[in-house]
């Protein structure tokens, strides 16, 4: 069975999410791009052997000329090189407006080659195939693209809209125990700011027994959350939940932590503070943790407080001297405060 | 007296032409962006010497905090490496969403500056401030931005609106006489595709006469395009008249031509064309041969046909197996056709 989520952002865009979906791509991107000619897909070195070849054989059945650009796998190749590799790639593919471009890979891949499609001819259309569940559950939706820069995280990017997503959940089988993990996090952290229910389902095991209505849920809470607010104006700042420090332990580890990893960290320091501080229900500090802990994550960083003020500093979620910190009230509830960054290290400090 | 022409694309912005308004940037600026803490200006090794420090110093007094970016003048330097360098030097100035770039220079600065904004924390606001008659007319407005690549000019770029605009038309006095041309020929090309009577004007010799006049129409002509096809997908295209071929002259000289030289001849070479097809009314060529001419424009490129069919190819204008073109009906009115690449030799070649 395959759940279909239609996302209002851009020109709206489906989201399939089921198993065996990988020999349908050709299809159901032909009738996503009806009139594109060329597909240049944008893999990297460990997903490409695994799934590029059905990818590229479905979609030349569907009609479609494909080429194919690998790229080294991991997130020291999310750069502006990287990126400017493939745009003479594509211009080497003689690729014009009417062409487009797939992404099949996780959170990097889908990142980058939004990132190229969105600057290529000031912009063309692209599909995402999520082969992670991180990605599926968090980057391929949304139409937040980027590169890394020596200064941060996705500090150089742009919003741009894919035009189809396609989630075989049958690609996840290939991951290791610390990808899944990634992929949860985004999970917990959808379920906690925004849907109670969800988050009582995971307590008592969703996650493990029925993955694809998890997966898709979350997929729905994020499309809701991206279309009411394109451009991360107000909205959909709540989705950075647990991000800002997260990114900023992933900075200051120099990229050796998984953003899954670090996000987990994050929303329980920031849940700790706002605990202290008042601003969060009694009790709801104590369930983020157990599902968290239970879940198979680290809950605890050795990069000193300190440290991480500095680096989130640089975040670009930051406004002059001050930060904003997405907390929650209770479970499926959060907010948004500011925090000056002169005050972050006692905001954030333990009792 | 200053000019104001309102630009309704993006959130609207104004586009201001007068002599002697770099010392009223700051508090321009200050009009357009009321939040906006830190500016950093983006300018070239010929420019900065002669306006940068004026500019600065306006915006201090209108309470910016400003940096300043200095990249080598010239279309050399139009890449994304610039890009990446300039994108470093923000982070390091810590600017945020909050901050803002002002590009001061040509349509080089424009162009890149712009797509660094664009792509920068996924963009922040820039002002615009050309320096060049070319970038007044042409490239300041419309919110077109970008950089070459190796396979041709302006293939990587984005859509992003400038928040102000400010002409001084007295920076114009420090231009050579091909400077002025290659804002000529843009001019030329407005009142050709759009406007008789500016043509008529021309022809009578306005643009000596009151220049300021005929920028400021011309950047009204333009922003009616603009702002009714922001993302180029339809009547914006008629700006592209003599540009498609006028592209393939500038890479096929390895950017040794400049941009209006290798536009006029652009206009000529497709009017040529379809006067020949009988496209174009009779007469039409000869009036635009005749102002252009006397307008001091060589008329003639020794690039071989063969070459520019196969340079327009990578064109980002090309989609799939044809190429649009846009050609005078009369003065004043153009329309827009495709030819197929391999059609395009004999469409072009003299009778």
């Amino acid at each position: 069975m395959t759940n279909t989520i239609h996302i209002d952002a851009g020109s709206g865009y489906d989201v399939l999410i089921g198993r065996d979906l990988l020999a349908q791509v050709g299809e159901r991107t032909r009738r996503a791009l009806p009139k594109t000619a060329r597909i240049a897909v944008f893999t990297d070195t460990t997903v490409q052997p695994l799934y590029g070849d059905a990818v590229e054989r479905s979609l030349r059945e569907a009609g479609f000329e494909t080429c194919c650009f690998v790229f080294p796998a991991g997130e020291r190749s999310k750069n502006l090189a990287t990126v400017g590799r493939f745009l003479d790639f594509m211009s080497e593919h003689r690729l014009t407006r009417r062409d487009a471009v797939l992404v099949l890979g996780g959170g990097v891949a889908g990142d980058m080659g939004g990132f190229a499609a969105s600057i290529y001819l000031r912009g063309i259309p692209f599909v995402q195939v999520p082969t992670t569940l991180l990605a599926a559950v968090d980057s391929s939706v949304g139409g937040k693209t980027g590169v890394d820069t020596a200064y941060g995280k996705n500090l150089t990017g742009t919003f741009w809209q894919p035009s189809l997503v396609v989630c075989d959940t049958g690609t996840f089988d290939s991951l290791g125990v610390d990808q899944v993990l990634d992929g949860t996090a985004e999970i917990i952290k959808t379920a906690a700011i925004r849907d109670a229910d969800l988050f009582e389902r995971l307590e008592a095991g969703a996650l493990k027994a029925d993955p694809e209505a998890v997966i898709a849920r979350c997929v729905e809470i994020k499309g809701e959350v991206v279309a009411s607010d394109e451009k991360e104006s107000g909205l959909r700042r709540i989705l950075n939940f647990g991000h800002t420090l997260g990114h900023a332990i992933e900075l200051k580890k120099d990229y050796g932590i998984s953003h899954g990893r670090a996000v987990a960290i994050g929303m329980l320091l920031v849940t700790a503070a706002t605990r202290k501080n008042g601003w969060t229900e009694s009790g709801i500090y104590e369930r983020l943790l157990s599902l968290i802990s239970s879940s198979g994550f680290a809950v605890e960083t050795d990069v000193p407080l300190e440290d991480l003020c500095e680096a989130a500093r640089s975040d670009k979620k930051s406004e002059g001297d001050s930060i904003h910190i997405i907390y929650l009230q209770t479970i499926g509830s959060c907010a948004d405060r500011t925090v000056r960054f002169d005050a972050l290290y006692d905001f954030l400090k333990s009792e």
